[in-house]
């Protein structure tokens, strides 16, 4: 990777966390300066605008937050283990870049503001949860998931559980919320089960 | 109410709004004074801080959110029916300050920013789960809720499900994910249920 290349990864990743707990309007290219420790020229030679950093630093934490709610999923025992290994992968690591699950944050942050980052947000939903849904698909044809299940309703059950579970859990500083969200959820998941 | 009064409830009227959609740091006094028509010495006379104002926007906005979550409910036919219509009503009405739930927006904002408005968001939490837990303990007692049923359990999940699939909605712009939410949360009460 060359030294430009090198700088500008830098950069994001150490804009990132700050993004991610002030969100766009109270992250200033100043703070981003102070953190990095680069004039401000040096700032703008890699990104054009707050705007083009703040989409590349939502792209940096949601990219590390899919992998860590992926990469560990125990994916050997059929759709219904893989969908409550991933209820307890996001219990167990629910914030990877400081701050909270960054869909959130931008979402809640930019539903009435910033349109770059609320569609770099509406993508990171969808493709949640399509992947969600195709694992319910699988349990469905497998005959493991009851044939009536609705795969969209079942990954958007997982995704509103765990992320308001996750607001209320950063809120209070306590892993109450999501341990209930954990129980409730994977209750939901014993209804869906044909066994 | 006199003159002076009126003015300060008209300036929280307007600041609501602004702060709900923008959140604390994307709000500026200058927003506030366009919105009001006040000049500065004017809104300084009513607020000593923007801090202030805030934190009587997020009460005037959450006073009309609980408002409306709990003046409609169906109190005669017993806690199961007052929990299913409690689920109904956040569905139906959602947002009743323009954008979206102030808990779950100041939630967000605050819990790495404004350590009072994360102080009020957290009063918010905690008397909403209050008042839903003492309605899933009145179902226990009344014998239509199952002895071994967690009230606080059963709150935790109900308000991270309505505000994830809330947060999910206003993004994309559909009631999907909330009416998703509402019939898993449905069916999550049907398991609680003696009968």
């Amino acid at each position: 990777m060359r030294k430009g290349e090198l700088t500008r990864q830098r950069i994001i990743a150490q804009a990132a966390p700050i993004f991610n707990q002030r969100g766009f309007a109270g992250c200033s290219m100043q703070d981003v300066m102070e953190a990095t420790g680069l004039e401000k020229g040096g700032l703008y030679r890699h990104f054009s605008s707050k705007e083009e950093l703040a989409a590349e630093a939502f792209r940096y934490a949601w990219d590390r937050a899919v992998k860590v709610r992926s990469d560990n999923l125990d994916r050997s025992h059929g759709p219904m283990a893989q969908l409550r290994s991933l209820i307890k992968q996001f219990v167990e690591t629910p914030s990877v870049v400081r701050g909270g699950c960054p869909l959130m944050n931008t979402a809640v942050d930019s539903d009435d503001g910033n349109a770059v980052l609320r569609s770099l947000a509406l993508n990171g939903i969808r493709d949640w949860r399509t992947r969600i849904s195709a694992v319910v698909e699988e349990g469905i044809l497998s005959g493991e998931i009851r044939k009536k299940t609705v795969p969209r309703a079942v990954a958007n059950t997982l995704i509103a559980g765990l992320e308001g579970a996750l607001m209320i859990s950063r809120l209070e500083g306590t892993k109450t919320a999501l341990l209930d969200a954990q129980q409730s959820l994977e209750t939901m998941l014993d209804c869906i089960a044909t066994r």
